[in-house]
């Protein structure tokens, strides 16, 4: 059975020796030194390792059941959900207004990394609901606020967000769930909603589910959109639970993966539910939580990668198989260890160099969001809009390759379901579809985001890779090893970006044909600054003299290896990219 | 449901337009006109289409089970063996001394593809048999071939291959099953064997284990492995079936796929195995089966690859879904196809061209194959010996991303496995896996093949893709989409097994550090050589005005794909080569 340990060591030489948080200038960072960050992450690693992940194989083994419209999660399900709302885990970056801890961001995605790497399905009942809660605080009125969001934020009420219907899914203008006024100011919500995760469950009280209905002779298509709070139990005016909501699991789905989280169809029959926001703008406050949910999707991609590499690393270490080419390197074994023989080697570093940079990535889009939100910088949030595509799609479709790198090296022994290498596969590979297929991501990106006020976040980020290379240029090791290969990878996304600008003009379709390699070239370059500023660090930290040297000398052979093998991919991309819309768009739809 | 359409057309152009088989002067290929493959792959193809596909989802669902022993296969299993048995389907490509159909094995491949897509677990019964029919008549006593083959050949018993121990794959030198000398010149029989497909079911009357196994007192390692027959019922002489003999299952294994192939753990215990070939050259016989079943496993990922890619397409054209960005092109509809958008284009752009692809490479390399065997030419030997492991290592990585990227086709409905794109993937993932895994088919590749009788074949390749390139020059819009493209992709190739060359002299870690890197390289090569090839076909087609003109301007417009977007990898394959051993070995193996 798969195990986790929490890669605190790493999290920490990113918060405080990358991003140096404690001395940014960002309200609540000052707090956040390494005795309080390693306290927290102590703590939620131990949870993560010793309750979240024995769980993870009983929740894909049991899966969730549905009878007479009860769901029951998997045996322990319901036991560490207690613990984790007891240990006041699953308010930790909500207002303390609501009883939550009131951490930043930064620290939420820090512990929640831990969380989702332990068990990806059990983490996703209380990742909807904080999901909810934003999309209620941003957009409710204050009484739905002060009804809903104390009893969410504790999560002995959870959320779920009903977007999706069997037609529709990605088209939202499509929808026909119906939201009908009542004089009491309250709806009737009629329709069927597919694909709801933890739309019913066992764990809570209560269900708040979010959804997106049309209130007749509103406009057509997604201005004419709402959103609805439907609780599963109807809640008084003193907040005690009062009659059965008319909003019922119709069935379970059968999935590839996530079996310990139930996937819903959620039938509503004339349920009662509250208009959040206003009337027809409830896209908008739907996008509230659909970024909060893309950014915490990629986290997902990413901390399924780092878990299912270290077990495959463990398992490399362990199995004995093979003799080094180049001599003998257990004489006193039958065979030498997997990771003797190169190619393993190699798949390891792939593995280790993408899951340490995203790490990066996350943690330093997650402190964008915080100045973005509690500093009101604009340029944070506009960088983090542009790169909360890449977050999602880049970060999933590599988390996934990962998973299934590290599956490989188990053999045969990765195939059967006993050492969880496949569960590893299976779960990571929805994190690449829900929350707006990956295709959808790299569509927002070059279609949406790239030119947003002018183009100005993607220049801007370009001079952010400029000035890290011009500021640390005389840096000898630093520029050979990583500014150089930088640089050469930013100007490919430049020359894309380029490309875009003049093909898209004529032909939109020349820039969408390459908008999946723009999302990848994007996410290479800015692993590149990544893995750039963690040599930096690093090489600081050798010179010191007081931190880890062994550390220190690991990353930068981990980033040289990033900057050497992975990096170069961005002048395939723009190579794609660069040959437009013909060849992808040549043939006839019935050609195929 | 997923369906099957078998892809007649494109087998036919591949036989005929592009290898003209039936000028071919290889034995029999004579016979092999388009009247005679047609009738054949028409047949075949209803079965496939009619018979073999409707039973993979059933066979996924249901998969085997084991009481008492006796392990049953999914429904409809059995009539359908049944039926291909009947048909003669079975011993299509065997002798007709032991009652085959004796067809070359290009007929066997081209065949082969329908039923696989269609059915990869269901197939698996019948390709097993077959690899064991291979080494028994390549290596056995005609004693031995006499009793066991004919009853083989027609699949009344089937076979099985039982190399893998449970400390044990990869290094059979290290395997642990005993084989005892009796009196009566058979052995006994004694160990456990893992992951041995089809190694129990209710197909067939008998099944002939082929295992490893060591006698006592000889050398050690793979030195002293020899391999036996071990009938799970004893034959009398005359051929009837005796006692059962001690070889029974003792679990089958849990997998992420293929559920409809029963994979069991095979207990020996004292059984009487009959020796096949020489003691202790076991190994040997072993890799006759091995080759085979390498190809067989290419073919598999290929086919996969093809049944997800078609079901992926007709779902692109039904599936409404947002609107085109130039312009709505359904407009009498609420939404637009998905096929209309430029990023679900593109993926499907990438399957078909690799598809199509394989397709040729495959037929290629059964024609080599038959030139071999048939024709005793060692050159076509020695080069399919050296593209062996690209067929089984890269169009299964390749054909297992066509799955991945034809499940994220259908967004949400893609990870419910009532859709079937999640079979696909699942089944697919094994093909990377077992006939050795892909790390170690790169390996055999750069490690062996390579150098093989001084590099002779590789030369000879390239000598191949100049000759075709020199030829075809005056050619100019071939030569400038399809030749200066190949030209520079080879030159690649080339510079890479130049630095294998010098590099591994000095250190064999540099080669080995880029061998997966080379298989793909080599692989991209080979497709990019047959996209030329077909393209010259195409034009030809076009220019004899004779030919489906559309669908020889679908296949140039295909291949131009192929050539702008996918070969340019060759370069990033190559700069991964070029880095050498050092970043893939900086660290030591307790710092993953």
């Amino acid at each position: 059975m798969p195990t986790y340990t929490p890669p605190l060591k790493d999290l920490e030489f990113v918060l405080h020796d990358v991003l140096k948080i404690s001395e940014s200038d960002i309200p609540g960072y000052a707090d956040l030194d390494a005795d309080f960050t390693g306290a927290i992450l102590d703590e939620a690693g131990k949870i993560a390792r010793d309750v979240l992940a024995p769980l993870n194989v009983v929740g894909d083994t049991q899966g969730c059941t549905l009878e007479n419209g009860v769901v029951r999660t998997p045996d322990g399900f319901k036991q560490a959900f207690d613990m984790m709302r007891d240990g006041g885990w699953t308010g930790l970056g909500a207002d303390p207004e609501y009883g939550g801890q009131g951490m930043p961001y930064l620290l939420h995605t820090a512990v929640g990394e831990l969380f989702v790497s332990a068990n990806l399905a059990f983490n996703m009942y209380q990742g909807l609901t904080m999901g909810a809660y934003e999309a209620i605080r941003a957009h409710a009125s204050d009484a739905l606020k002060d009804k809903f969001l104390p009893k969410m934020v504790s999560c002995e009420w959870t959320g779920t967000m009903n977007l999706t219907e069997p037609h529709c899914g990605t088209d939202l203008g499509l929808l026909r769930t119906k939201a009908e006024p009542q004089d009491d100011g309250s709806f009737k919500i009629t329709g069927t909603k597919i694909f709801i995760s933890a739309g019913e469950h066992d764990l809570s009280e209560n269900i708040i589910h979010l959804v997106l209905a049309k209130i007749p002779g509103g406009p057509e298509g997604v201005r004419g959109i709402s959103l609805f709070i439907v609780p599963k139990f109807i809640v008084n005016d003193d907040g005690s639970l009062g009659a059965r909501n008319g909003v019922a699991c119709g069935n379970l789905e059968e999935k590839m993966g996530i079996h310990g989280n139930s996937t819903c169809v959620m039938n509503f029959d004339g349920s009662t539910g509250y208009l959040v926001g206003e009337e027809h703008k409830g896209l908008r406050a739907m996008f509230t939580m659909m970024n909060a949910a893309r950014l915490g999707v990629g986290l997902q991609g990413h901390a399924q990668a780092s878990v299912a590499y270290q077990n495959a690393a463990e398992y490399a270490r362990e199995r004995l198989q093979g003799r080094a080419v180049t001599g003998t390197q257990n004489p006193d074994g039958p065979a030498d260890p997997l990771i003797v023989h190169p190619d393993v080697r190699r798949t390891l570093m792939d593995q280790k160099a993408f899951v340490e940079g995203a790490r990066a990535f996350l943690l330093w889009g997650a402190m964008l969001l915080d100045d973005g939100d509690l500093n009101g910088n604009k340029d944070s949030e506009g960088l983090l809009s542009l790169m909360t595509p890449v977050i999602k799609g880049f970060l999933t479709d590599k988390g996934f390759d990962c998973t299934v790198q590290a599956q490989q090296i188990y053999g045969g022994h990765g195939y059967i379901e006993e050492t969880g290498a496949s569960q590893f596969v299976r779960d990571a590979r929805i994190t690449m579809i829900y929350e707006g297929a990956n295709g959808v991501q790299a569509l927002d990106l070059v279609g949406r985001k790239l030119a947003l006020d002018g183009g100005k976040y993607v220049m801007a980020f370009f001079e952010m890779v400029k000035g890290f290379i011009k500021e640390n240029e005389n840096d000898a090791a630093l520029k050979a090893d990583f500014l150089d290969p930088l640089k050469a990878a930013s100007k490919d996304m430049q020359a894309a970006a380029m490309f875009f600008m003049q093909a898209g003009m004529k032909d939109p379709n020349a820039a969408l044909a390459g908008s999946s390699d723009f999302m990848h070239l994007f996410g290479h370059v800015v692993l590149g600054l990544m893995w750039a500023r963690m040599a930096k660090a690093a090489q600081a930290g050798i010179d010191s003299g007081v931190s880890d040297t062994k550390f220190c000398e690991n990353k930068l052979a981990t980033g040289r290896y990033y900057m050497k093998r992975l990096l170069p991919e961005t002048a395939l991309r723009l190579a794609r990219i660069n040959s437009g819309a013909e060849p992808v768009m040549g043939l006839a739809a019935e050609d195929f």
